[in-house]
């Protein structure tokens, strides 16, 4: 029997989002049945609520930083149990055959990962309907090969956003290698900003948080990081030059970011984040000069998601959030863009109206 | 003594090269003096004669593809000796005490190398002058550290631009660890595009051009590329996306590149090697979206610049190459900026006017 889901959907990009009711599909054989009890909310749900890329199909659910307990799992499900503490992020299903998925990276699916909310769903997805709807909702059934465990010592809630914030900025600290004796530098201090510090103090880096100002250098500094520079700082950040051997860049905005190039160790790479609808203006001089690189990199995959997991229950690392009800999803979208958080609004379900 | 140098020298941005006279320094103890029997002609060359990028001092003798005879060596020189085949690249000096140089590679020597033109020359370099002088000149006096042997197999003429057109190409494959099974795609088919496609064929790579006709296809297969792309066409580039491991892109132009890092694969990268002056604008979605890079890469260290001259010797390969004589350097340049040489113009002095 289709499970009754009560929601929060953006119906237009000019228009705020609101409640919305339609039925997830009941368990199939390999399904895990959820009950979300938090979602956090990052600025990619902004962006597709608000058509800013461009391709959104309304009405649609935002939502992929999920975290619930298991309400019932279909016939071949060996991996999660009912009552069960469990995670969704980015991804629901994958083609699971190509290079990528089957090395664990189902993040760079060749035919393309079916993302928690907007993918067509050839699973079937909620019920008459053509794609998938996210975690700004009270239920979602999911394939147990998407499902991630949160372990026992993370409270629900500030695990939610490390579904996509955290494993956004583990991947690409693990893919560069960072450990003792890195030098990384973390461009914004936002949602993935935060988490970045968080995760490089974790694995041993010296990190340093560059900003705009320096309203959050407490906040850094209580997070682990030793420096805190201004970007708009010329002195300091020509100081800072060739230092890094990695900069996270989390900020969205294109303009005064080739500069930081020069921040960077020979060998260094900036590796961006944040989806720009913008390019971002690169010159060869600094890249060619000491063989830096500019890449970008996308969440991660399941198992990395869940080694992620695993290492935040192990050093007690968890996303700073800020609770808010359903009903309050348009005024953090307006907080958002004045980046007025510390560091994520998560959902909390239990204050969605019956 | 010091030794009388004939040599062609630019001494405005807008006005043609002229013949130059002057002083090299007489080999001190560590000096290897050189008779310059051949010079290639690079487009560095051009932008700083004609002062593209800025600060320019002149006059200025470019040149630093230069392969000649030694005529005397320094009491401390052990490694050559007269009559030995040599060349010198980009580079004369570095500080040789930091952590790139020690390591080898010395072009990111970080209080910065000694140009082989244009640089302050700790040394003293030619009498009388405060910069070092290039290579379109009969002679030259370089220490014996920042000297290469080119192997008896290759003729001077076609191994003088190797000294930069082979380095630049040689170290970046290098880096990015191309070998058999590698797919390298070469934007660009001059001076540096033409060895980039004969190295990495005999590396084991199956290699693509890029270009922006056909009118150098033919070629592009007698080097030893298997596929042939033009960039305009829509079809044929969307047909190679997600193909490349590497792009080696040796154009300075800017424009269409963006576009072009859709034809890497996951986890590839996009090496900048030519010097541009406008910004390269980089979308962070293509690179988020399979984990590219764009990456720059300057020429290489003594080291292996050696290497890739004995590469070279051991592969039969060497620069397709016009020769001219020095007073056709104004000409040269000319057919340059029209991309109108096949591969490179080498100078050869044996035509300098006395």
């Amino acid at each position: 029997m289709p499970i009754a889901t009560r929601a929060f959907a953006a119906v237009a990009a000019d228009k705020p989002l609101e409640p919305y009711r339609f039925d997830r599909r009941d368990p199939g054989p390999d399904d895990v049945a959820i009950e979300i009890k938090f979602c956090g909310v990052c600025h990619s749900d902004l962006h597709v609520a608000k058509n800013d890329l461009g391709g959104t199909r309304y009405p649609i659910v935002p939502g992929h930083e999920i975290a619930g307990v298991v309400t019932a799992v279909g016939d071949n499900v060996t991996r999660f149990k009912v009552g069960d503490r469990v995670g969704v992020g980015c991804m629901v299903d994958s083609c699971r055959v190509c290079e990528p998925c089957r090395a664990g990276e189902e993040q760079y699916c060749v035919p393309g990962m079916t993302q928690t909310y907007g993918s067509a769903d050839p699973k079937g997805g909620p019920v008459g309907q053509t794609i998938t709807q996210g975690g700004y909702s009270d239920r979602i059934t999911v394939d147990q090969n998407y499902v991630l465990r949160i372990p026992d010592s993370l409270p629900l809630d500030a695990a939610a956003p490390l579904l996509c914030a955290g494993i956004t900025t583990y991947s690409p600290l693990r893919h560069w290698k960072v450990g003792p004796g890195s030098k990384v530098a973390v461009v914004g201090l936002g949602g993935l900003g935060h988490m970045a510090v968080k995760l490089a103090v974790a694995m041993g880096a010296e990190v340093t948080v560059l900003s705009t100002s320096d309203r959050k250098k407490a906040d850094a500094e209580r997070m682990g990081a030793k420096h805190f520079l201004i970007n708009s700082d010329a002195q300091a950040m020509k100081a800072a030059g060739e230092t890094f051997d990695l900069i996270i860049n989390t900020v969205s905005a294109t303009h005064e970011i080739a500069g930081h190039l020069q921040l960077l160790a020979k060998d260094g790479t900036m590796v961006m984040l944040g989806l720009t609808t913008e390019g971002l203006p690169v010159f060869a001089m600094p890249l060619l000069w000491r063989r830096r690189s500019v890449a970008g990199s996308l969440i991660g995959g399941i198992r990395e998601t869940q080694e992620m997991l695993d290492f935040c229950a192990a050093h007690g690392i968890a996303c700073d959030i800020e609770l808010i009800a359903p009903d309050q999803i348009n005024e953090a979208y307006a907080r958002m863009e004045r980046s007025d958080v510390r560091y994520r609004f998560v959902i909390d379900m239990a204050r969605m109206a019956a």
